[in-house]
């Protein structure tokens, strides 16, 4: 994609029209977090930029494609769902979707990048919380209840979760290409690359796990001829039903049955977390310090920074990847959702300025995915936040807040939380044009479905899964001004059950595993009720207590100044 | 339905089975509103309660009819939408639906009253602020956009609509029994019986409305052989589409053309509902003063309270019907959320108890909805409410306020709304097992689609539908403490657009249509927030602007005492 394009987000879709036409022959699809940055990276003369969902690539060539269009894809690289709807779509305009054997990229990308020969690794029962043979067995027992005989996992975080293996194919997101078919026995055929199975893994993985190399992949399908076989049509590519269906098997559609067990943390990867949080806690409080002695100076840049950043993580000596590319936004830069800072677009953190840092480690015991947006002063600390900036910056925290304090009935979907943390802006008039939250692994993917915080329907929608106690979501609302500047505030919750005295059926509540201060000099305290005071004092109390041992010398009397109270006597109304 | 097995609720099915079974023949399906009504009212030993949405009429015939059962419906009773989703659920046991051709219930039912034979009238145009020309007009606009040459219209509060016209043939919803089809040409069929047309509906209708006898309905349709016809799925009975079908016509399922724009008042429909809202406000107040005088002495029941407050609102000599049946609930019949009064179930109002009166007034100017809950004191004034009354009745009207004062970006659906009113009650672990709010009609429908405010799915599921400026909802948040008492706030809102200083895009708002006192006895004042309190304050300094003027003598003194402020500074905490 950012070979073809120039586009490097972490989600988009393509189309490239053959031959002569009218108009555009090319079209670059992405969602309203990338909106700004598709324009900076993709030449708008060659491509038509779309959004989705508002638009989708089968509707573009069905407004821009001769009709009875002729439309090639690779089977391996799409999903049965996406090839179902987008198929629908260009039907109505006569075309159709042509599965080739060949990739067309592959055949013109010269200087194409070997595929990773890294091994794959362990990852222990004691962070697992689970052996993999218990796993498995629940799969076997699933199986059993939908009657089916076989289910093929495609999905790499659902494959590393299964097998407790955790893998570096993949950048920001452990995980070893492979696939697998788990059997009503629950023994497993593993397809993976050879040199990546150490001794180590085999030993790890033992006999009920058949490994076998990706070649054996298709023969092992078409093996399944005349049996039931469950496979997820949005997580598995289309070619897997295509050589199913040749073959003569019974496919029927199901939910990839470890997307469920694998979002309800257990005991262990709870614990995991806690400390994962910690760690990446102190090393977020380490660089926000170094921040503020050095940012002042104007000397720092978004890559220096997020270097700086990176270092402390390193320091923790357990870091193994970044969970994503960091976000490392000043003043405008910040507006972008998803900036991603390069060489040409790296900007100083100008004092008297907006920085925006959305970051996140991949910890043995943990995933981590935390943004602050902090004021960038000047040497003689004249330069001060406008009102406007510090009333919007207060709104996002109040929704932040409310959404952090709420309990709700056992029951209740992501999508009937959003409203919370939206609504202290939505009465000055703004919002944010992305979800309040998603689903985040365990040393797995930071983006971990089924569950979220968002609309229903619509753009960034979330999903009718309701929120079960041991899943993790980010708590994220933002405020973006483009041209001038970006405000998010990000902590991870815990979903978990409340004991409410006097309360009728069972609820739940989130437990905030995030901890690191968040900028007071940005905050309108007058805005704040006494509520939302408290909850401020009893947070920084807490990061106090958790990442002030972890700090020494002049970080920890910055720690211990940035986590001071707010006086409960400077209410002074309640917005 | 009610002759049939005692229940008098307002939705509600039946299903009998024929012969000898196993376990029970017959069930009875309502929704969460009605759990408790339903036990009382009918039979256990011969009838299953079940719940919808959980369980459905062909769910139940799945389970508990003989497999491959034929089971007999009226299709002129049950819409297209019902039928496809029944035989869908009956074919996985085997069963299929039969239409019959006469009603078996109508067979046996001896003492069935006679058809209304009352005469259908006029509704100004000054009122509709549109003439039916116009709106005819509208709807073959739109038939030439779909590319269809008619419309079946069944919805009978449509159909009043479309014609502005109204009726009393349906108790409690203005409307005349008639069929309709709109052609592209604009005119109309009307089908209605002769008894019903007076001289004057015939002028109003003019020459471009065909006026035929019912009998004329079937062989219309099957006139309408070969052109292609649009019909509502969810508002057309199934007999419509098989008449078609079976002539040959082409169907297409489209939404009534006249749903949203019926939704979407204009403004004189809007100053209708204004006048009426404040004609009806003056008449529940004068009734909540009379109760504060009466009540304490324990004689009032809650029939006589019903008929007292009827009276108040016959007074203004407009009234033309109510809008529903008076929810008059005395202590734990308060907690039967859509409970009806009668002689079996009358209570007296003891002194030291909640009393819920819900209720309407059908004008022709508007159609109105409130909801007071009230203490009803004792003559030395000695009892008073407990501490869990007047925190749970407080944290209701939070829940009101917070969605009164709700600001929301255009495109806002009513399901995204549903949270704000809920999350103070859910912050104390409890929560009601209804939505939040419905649509409202203009001297129609009191509960009119397409807008609601509730949850997405499950059960009282809202809609797809975006609020739009125009249309109006009630705004009722409650709880209810079962065998103990009931507490609902409801008012009703007008859906405005709002410009908000320094706001992003186009934002909307609520305008409150309903004015009567709220009852200050049950509210704890240290919940308030200081912006909860200016809200009361507003509100009821408004109560009086418009009530106070219709109101003299004792009744007066009583509404100033009700609409005193509560003084600002007895904020103590911001819950």
């Amino acid at each position: 994609m950012q070979w073809l394009t120039g586009f490097n987000g972490s989600a988009g879709s393509a189309v490239v029209l053959a031959g002569d036409f009218e108009g555009k022959g090319a079209a670059i699809f992405v969602d309203g977090r990338y909106t700004l940055q598709v324009r900076d990276q993709v030449d708008g003369r060659l491509w038509d930029y779309e959004g989705v969902p508002e638009n989708s690539p089968a509707r573009w060539l069905g407004k821009n494609a001769p009709a009875k269009a002729r439309i090639g894809f690779d089977p391996w690289l799409h999903t049965r769902a996406w090839v179902e709807a987008a198929s629908c779509e260009l039907a109505k305009n006569g075309g159709e979707l042509v599965a080739v054997a060949a990739n067309p990229v592959d055949a013109v990308w010269q200087d194409r990048p070997a595929p990773s020969s890294a091994p794959a690794l362990v990852h222990d029962d004691t962070l697992a919380g689970q052996s993999s043979a218990d796993k498995r067995a629940g799969v076997a027992q699933w199986l059993n209840d939908e009657e089916c005989e076989a289910t093929v996992i495609a999905a790499l975080d659902s494959i590393a979760w299964l097998l407790n293996v955790r893998g570096s194919d993949v950048e920001r997101t452990p995980v070893a290409l492979s696939f697998v078919i788990v059997n009503q026995d629950a023994t497993v055929d593993l397809f993976i690359a050879p040199e990546k199975v150490t001794p180590e893994l085999a030993a790890h993985l033992g006999n009920a796990v058949r490994i076998a190399s990706p070649d054996a992949f298709v023969p092992a399908l078409q093996a399944l001829a005349g049996k039931r076989v469950a496979v997820d049509r949005d997580r598995s590519v289309t070619a897997i039903f295509d050589v199913l269906d040749a073959a003569g098997a019974e496919v029927v559609t199901r939910t990839d049955p470890t997307v469920l067990p694998k979002a309800v943390k257990n005991a262990a990867e709870q614990a995991g977390h806690r400390a994962a949080q910690a760690r990446d806690g102190a090393a977020v409080s380490r660089f926000l310090h170094w921040l503020s002695v050095e940012a002042p100076s104007g000397q720092v840049t978004e890559l220096a920074a997020a270097e700086k950043l990176q270092g402390f993580r390193e320091e923790t000596g357990q870091l193994r990847d970044l969970s994503f590319d960091t976000i490392s936004g000043a003043g405008p830069n910040g507006a972008i959702v998803h900036y991603r800072v390069s060489e040409e677009t790296n900007r100083q953190l100008a004092p008297g300025s907006v920085y925006l840092v959305d970051s996140g480690g991949q910890y043995p015991d943990g995933t981590t995915d935390i943004t602050r947006t902090v004021w960038i002063g000047s040497p003689d600390a004249v330069a001060a936040p406008s009102a406007e900036i510090k009333v919007r910056f207060t709104r996002v925290l109040k929704g932040h807040i409310a959404l952090a304090r709420q309990t709700f009935p056992a029951g209740t979907k992501g999508s009937q939380l959003d409203t919370l943390a939206r609504q202290h802006l939505w009465a000055a008039g703004v919002d944010y044009a992305h979800g309040t939250g998603h689903g985040v692994g365990s040393f797995l993917s930071v983006h971990e479905g089924p569950q979220r915080i968002s609309k229903a329907t619509g753009g960034q929608a979330g999903t009718e899964q309701e929120l079960l106690a041991g899943m993790i979501l980010s708590n994220e609302p933002g405020y973006y001004k483009t041209g001038e500047y970006g405000i998010r505030i990000e902590n991870l919750v815990l979903v978990e059950e409340r004991d409410i005295p006097g309360s009728e059926g069972a609820w739940l509540g989130f437990e905030t595993l995030t901890y690191a201060p968040i900028d007071k000099t940005l905050v309108d305290v007058d805005l704040l009720d006494a509520g939302e005071i408290a909850w401020w004092n009893a947070y920084h109390a807490r990061v106090l207590d958790i990442v002030g041992p972890q700090l020494s010398g002049e970080a920890l009397v910055w720690l211990e100044r940035a986590c001071a109270p707010i006086p409960v006597d400077s209410v002074v109304e309640c917005a």
